[in-house]
């Protein structure tokens, strides 16, 4: 807990119209990709009408857990709808993790969902190798985007047509955001409201969960540790 | 995403004994919370033997929807097992969240579980306004302890016998560590790991998660923020 009630009042923005946010699972996510937004996307919706959807292959609980670190700790998620029952969507965020490496059927249908969604969306929003999923549906041909830096090379690969950018926190073409890597999707989902709700509400919410935004998009010192290409 | 499998074999440190990580949930938890801490120890758990254990009052998944924001989004997470079929634990993780300011069933158990597996833990660590559930069990008397810095008022009233310390990212008392907001949780993950498995893989992690840590336990700008006596 965190918060008065009373502080998180912001009448103004009250009546704003729904956003309603998708956020695809997969086996082998990486947890923070998708709780880092999520926190933030929850406190938001204390103030700020939206609808949530947990997308994923099956109903079956979709597990972080990595098949090649067998013995390794991990938590499932249980889904709200399967690709084939998904509600239509204002926001999709695709998160990262080892799991996007595989060519499961849950990875697969991943991939189709978010080819055949993407034209009805606002935004799309991509954490660390989520815009490896992206650029595997052939979004990202001709965009500048950008991804994990440890796993760079991995995933340029995938999608040479992207104008990869090494060094970004995170990168905006279009109606497109994607994120470096696993803790740079917090940054970008406060840029992202910045733009939306406005300055004031990204930052009444990461003071509250006590958080130092890097605010500058073209930060990013994890390009220079792995030596990319600056 | 994030890593090569060859970058994390630390097979020095694979004999190390397994650790046995609990994490306390109740309905109004803190998704980061939770999920930072969580994150973090997943990917440790690729190169050093842990298990892990989600507790709660029974086995029904725990939300952490609150019923003030009844139209909030949330996520639900299903335990692994209950406060009465608990394993033996070496480590305890209480959560924040707005719900711990309850006195449902599911709150006091868990404060009565805090109290019953407090002297067999090896280490105890808070996130949030989890250092009020652990004051609520009385463990925090005469200990230096931090919490939340917007919710201070209100938790430290609770113990008044603790000795709050208002500026600081976390604080070590013996074997318990209380850090403070949300985001303050995985910092202080990362302090414990680089105290009990050593630096190097402590900034292994976060490096592979792009995450800067807060390295200085005094470090605090929100306590300034919430213009608390320094």
């Amino acid at each position: 807990m965190f918060i008065d009630d009373s502080q998180f009042d912001i009448d103004s923005l009250a009546e704003q119209e729904t956003l309603r946010i998708g956020v695809i699972l997969f086996p082998g996510f990486q947890a923070l990709d998708v709780f880092g937004p999520l926190d933030v996307l929850n406190v938001l919706s204390r103030s700020h009408s939206l609808t949530l959807a947990l997308l994923a292959s099956t109903n079956e609980s979709v597990t972080t857990k990595l098949s090649q670190f067998p013995n390794g700790i991990g938590q499932s998620i249980l889904p709200t709808h399967t690709f084939e029952s998904t509600p239509s969507l204002d926001v999709l965020i695709v998160p990262g993790g080892l799991g996007t490496r595989e060519s499961t059927p849950a990875v697969n249908e991943a991939i189709s969902y978010i080819q055949e969604v993407y034209p009805k969306l606002k935004y799309l929003i991509t954490v660390c190798t989520g815009s490896g999923l992206v650029a595997r549906a052939g979004i990202l041909d001709g965009k500048r985007a950008t991804t994990n830096k440890r796993a760079w090379a991995t995933i340029t690969q995938w999608a040479p047509n992207v104008q990869w950018v090494a060094h970004a926190r995170w990168v905006v073409d279009g109606n497109i955001w994607t994120s470096s890597g696993v803790s740079a999707g917090i940054d970008v989902t406060f840029a992202w409201i910045a733009v939306v709700y406005g300055e004031d509400v990204a930052r009444t919410i990461a003071n509250g969960i006590e958080y130092v935004r890097h605010t500058d998009s073209h930060w990013d010192q994890f390009a220079e540790l792995y030596g990319l290409k600056l």
